[in-house]
């Protein structure tokens, strides 16, 4: 741990409440699992509501489970929306979301109390502090789901109806922690997200603030492969058709091509089911997620390409069929140019060493950036650790990136983008 | 379907009866699902007994849950054991196992009836008709359960406290379908099984019977893979400890194994798990099952040297541990050479096509000839296929195969062996 000698008291009440956060589905390794809409999720979400409130903000869930803390400074204004989500993966790390959150709340916390001293003067645009539901997409599939709803790219009824691996329902889910609302979320002008990089280039070169310019392309697969049920033993080599050969294949290949193009493709099989999955039964079924990211689409199109070949030669190997069922994927897309320099401006203001970066994860920010002017910040990860127990931003990374954050929403809040 | 008219009337009652048992846990392809002392295998159970407690025998259940139908025709004297297993993999056929139990049973009818026609002699020994207990092993492990606890190589606790993936255990599981008793099993003199061949040697030859002379030799392996969590997106590729790429290698690795050994080598992996199994996390962990078999030790030996070879390189190439959870391995055993000889002189009294083949599958046969001599009879199946719904084994060979074991286990109950 840092020393925190300098902090104020207030950054020393945003250090404890990121403490008390954090044991909502503590595991024992000091991480996190609070999958979305699970019994600590809800209950860390109850206790957002009580924070939020203490200081005067209006907490409403919508109807697809977001979580909305609102302040009207000025009567019907449209909002700065400014948050992250609090759902984790199932073991996972405590910075990944929840700390967008709570930088959130405090940054509204510090404008709130900023606005109502004597003589301040009154913002052009009000405070919506905001936890997205299911960012992570564990439990329920897709992920950012709550941000895609919000922004139309998701329809409210789809995503309601998404079952988890039990057939339990995201309405169901939601009402079982009472967190679905009849809130449509309120108007927004424009966006701030801050969140920990994920990755080792901001530590390495000793940066505290990144500024998110544009984020990684990606395609998402679902395959399934088909074999045909055997018995292990007596099968003979030559008759069987294995699906999980096939799929193994797959996985392989999939980290063949990432090696052909160093360092600017990231490739990854992180889920995959096997039928009947019974020790002396050749499997007849695979299911597998496979995705491709890159800063380059060219690349990404060549692998694209590369995997489909492989399939194709996987199939005689095997002696399987691959089924496509499902793709997803989302091109290298900027965030506004104009938010960047804002955040740059902010930066330079309080002496925070910064350097543009572009995402490789996904953000319920990369949602928000095309329906209204977003701003995305960085904080470092030791070691670049992440979706990993050991996940870990020293706090005076944690409290800087607070200030920077305060600062771009208070600007956001008096209209600096208004053109 | 073949013509019946050259059947009995005990032989339609055979196959009869046979389609009234597949009727038990039935899928929609044709199939059957029952596994180990789930409602359907209970339902089918309880059904036996009505079966054989109508034609005189006693029924009853041990303390592992195998259920034995016994008829005393000699008080005190031991017993020939015949039967096999009535449960199944999760989609199965309807031959595997259930034709076995009820060939024992339609066998033992034939003799009980034959012993009380008028100026029958007595036999030497009594029958006892068995339905082992989890022969398949896809819900509870290990597989041939009932039998291994029967002979002395599983302790009752063991096997009564082995939990499936719900938790449930192997008592609680058995109470549920009221089939956990206080019998000790009857004493053993000889057993007898038949199966079909789950292979296509003997349709290939246009055999009837197959006449086991000995089983091959397997390695089984658990091999848990170790990596470490990460993002999928955001981590670079060599920071990456993927658990599922190197699980992939060695499902690979496995096949490229047998494909050094054509036809004399058969190696599979038929269950996989992935840890947490998230669309956006790096496995951190997969648990595999392995299995290598051969006819020939030395290929074996040759085999699993290979192997260990293959996973220092995959543990380097993956960035991964690779740890050897558990291994379980039998060697290349005869069936008694007395009882194959018995066998052959009865095919050949009944003019049936036979040959001396081996088991690539286990069998609680297997385990019942480390006691007592022991014949084990094949019957072919249709494209030698096997744990698959469509398993198929024409009508006229399971009936020239219950005329095989009925004549088989009357020369045994008769003495035949005896020295």
């Amino acid at each position: 741990m840092t020393s925190t000698t300098s902090f104020t008291a207030q950054d020393t009440a945003f250090v404890r409440d990121f403490q008390t956060m954090s044991a909502f589905g503590a595991t024992a390794n000091g991480g996190v699992d609070r999958q979305a809409a699970s019994h600590p999720d809800g209950e860390q979400r109850h206790w957002l509501t009580g924070l939020l409130e203490a200081r005067g903000l209006t907490v409403r869930f919508d109807r697809v489970g977001n979580q909305w803390g609102l302040y009207e400074a000025v009567p019907g204004a449209p909002y700065v929306v400014v948050g992250s989500h609090m759902d984790s993966q199932p073991t996972a790390g405590r910075y990944d979301g929840a700390y967008g959150v709570l930088a959130a709340a405090h940054a509204a916390f510090r404008l709130v109390e900023r606005w109502n001293a004597p003589g301040a003067e009154a913002p052009k645009f009000n405070i919506a502090v905001v936890n997205w539901f299911n960012e992570e997409g564990s439990r329920f599939k897709p992920s950012m789901m709550g941000s895609s709803v919000y922004t139309g790219k998701l329809p409210l009824d789809t995503a309601l109806a998404t079952t988890d691996a039990a057939g339990i329902s995201v309405q169901d889910a939601l009402d079982d922690i009472a967190c679905r609302g009849s809130f449509d979320g309120p108007e927004p002008a424009y966006c701030a997200e801050i969140h920990i990089e994920q990755g080792r280039s901001m530590e390495r070169e000793g940066i505290t603030i990144g500024l998110v310019s544009s984020n990684w392309a990606a395609n998402k697969y679902e395959f399934v492969v088909h074999g045909e049920q055997a018995h292990t033993g007596s099968t003979i080599i030559a008759d069987r058709r294995d699906a999980l050969l096939g799929a193994s294949m797959l996985v392989v290949a999939a980290r063949e091509i990432a090696n052909r193009f160093p360092g600017v493709l990231h490739t990854s099989v992180g889920q995959l089911n096997v039928y009947p999955n019974s020790p002396v039964v050749v499997p007849s079924r695979v299911n597998l997620l496979l995705d491709l990211r890159s800063a380059d689409e060219a690349v990404l199109a060549q692998a694209d390409a590369l995997l489909h070949e492989r399939i194709a030669e996987i199939e005689t190997l095997a002696n399987v069929s691959v089924e496509q069922h499902h793709s997803h994927s989302w091109p290298v897309t900027p965030y506004q140019p104009e938010g960047v320099e804002l955040a740059a401006k902010v930066a330079a203001d309080l002496r925070l060493s910064n350097k543009k970066v572009m995402t490789l994860a996904g953000h319920d920010s990369t949602n928000m950036k095309d329906i209204v002017p977003t701003v995305m910040l960085f904080v470092p990860s030791v070691d670049g650790i992440s979706h990993n127990e050991h996940e870990y931003t020293k706090d005076e990374d944690i409290v800087a990136g607070l200030a920077m954050l305060t600062e771009v929403v208070n600007r956001l809040c008096n209209g600096a983008l208004e053109v």
